[in-house]
């Protein structure tokens, strides 16, 4: 199982980006894989293959409007089928004995 | 006013990390910034010192047990006093008119 | 036309990963697309599908051997059909009107 | 030791940014510090507050000139004092027992 986390932005819109932001958003919203979206990026949770065919539909949408687009994709790839999106930071909290911010 | 995302990872602890993680975790929630813990990473806000001195309190403690270390920061800067880390995801949900996991 | 910097590190393997690495490059030098290997990635250059393609092939053959995987891909997607791989520090060296180290 | 791949990106100079970026080479051309400029950043190597010093005195400068700017910091801590911005592609090309384009 693979949770990634994508920032996707275009470099020829000027620095208001939420706009063209939302769009790729609203992709993956409607994608039905479980994501998280944080002020930096959005965490996505699926296997290599649907995780690439939805970055894929995302740049595709993106660059339908932009002629310059910068993208980074961070993965973590951990064998086997458990869903890690929730369970990351409860762990954190466990073993720090309190609740954090997320 | 900066945002940063950090991830700060041991190479030489095996697969098992959130032990390793959470000491950092704990230094972050120490600091007294805003932040938010994703799956991914940390969002941190604030000056451009600060955060720097942040991020090296975080490496000083994981290089006492760690010999390979691999760390990304991913940084947002804006100009100006504003706090953007809840407005960020505010502003797509307005934009999209509906809201979305975070 | 896509420029893509690959970095893919097993997380189970401790602190000497050139041989794991090592695997990954040769897939990415027979590929035929245009490369470049820095101390800290491979800077890839092709078509979006092509670049996917290949990235898949590196993850299937590092998966078969470790359970436990990070992967940062850093894209800069430029519309048109132009070759950047070489130009971009020569652009530079351009501009400064000095050589750097490359 | 400390190698750090750096990526430093203006958001509001629209879609050609090598004229922005020139400046921050130049700084780090200067700064004496080991460096090997790729199409997509600049890899850094020495001590932790050197490294850091150093990204500092380029978002300075860039913020001078930018109100929006995209930052990017990838590194890799290895203990000890040896040098490896040359003798990571040696390793491989050993272990592959090729040469690989660099």
């Amino acid at each position: 199982m693979v949770m990634a986390e994508l920032t996707m932005s275009p470099f020829d819109k000027g620095e208001h980006l939420s706009e063209w932001v939302a769009g790729i958003i609203d992709i993956i919203d409607k994608s039905g894989l479980p994501y998280q979206l944080n002020p930096m990026g959005t965490v996505i949770e699926g296997e290599w293959d649907e995780i690439l065919a939805l970055i894929t539909k995302c740049f595709k949408r993106m660059s339908q409007d932009s002629k310059r687009i910068s993208i980074n994709i961070k993965i973590d790839y951990k064998e086997g089928n458990d869903s890690r999106i929730e369970k990351k930071v409860d762990r954190i909290e466990e073993i720090l004995n309190k609740s954090v911010k997320r």
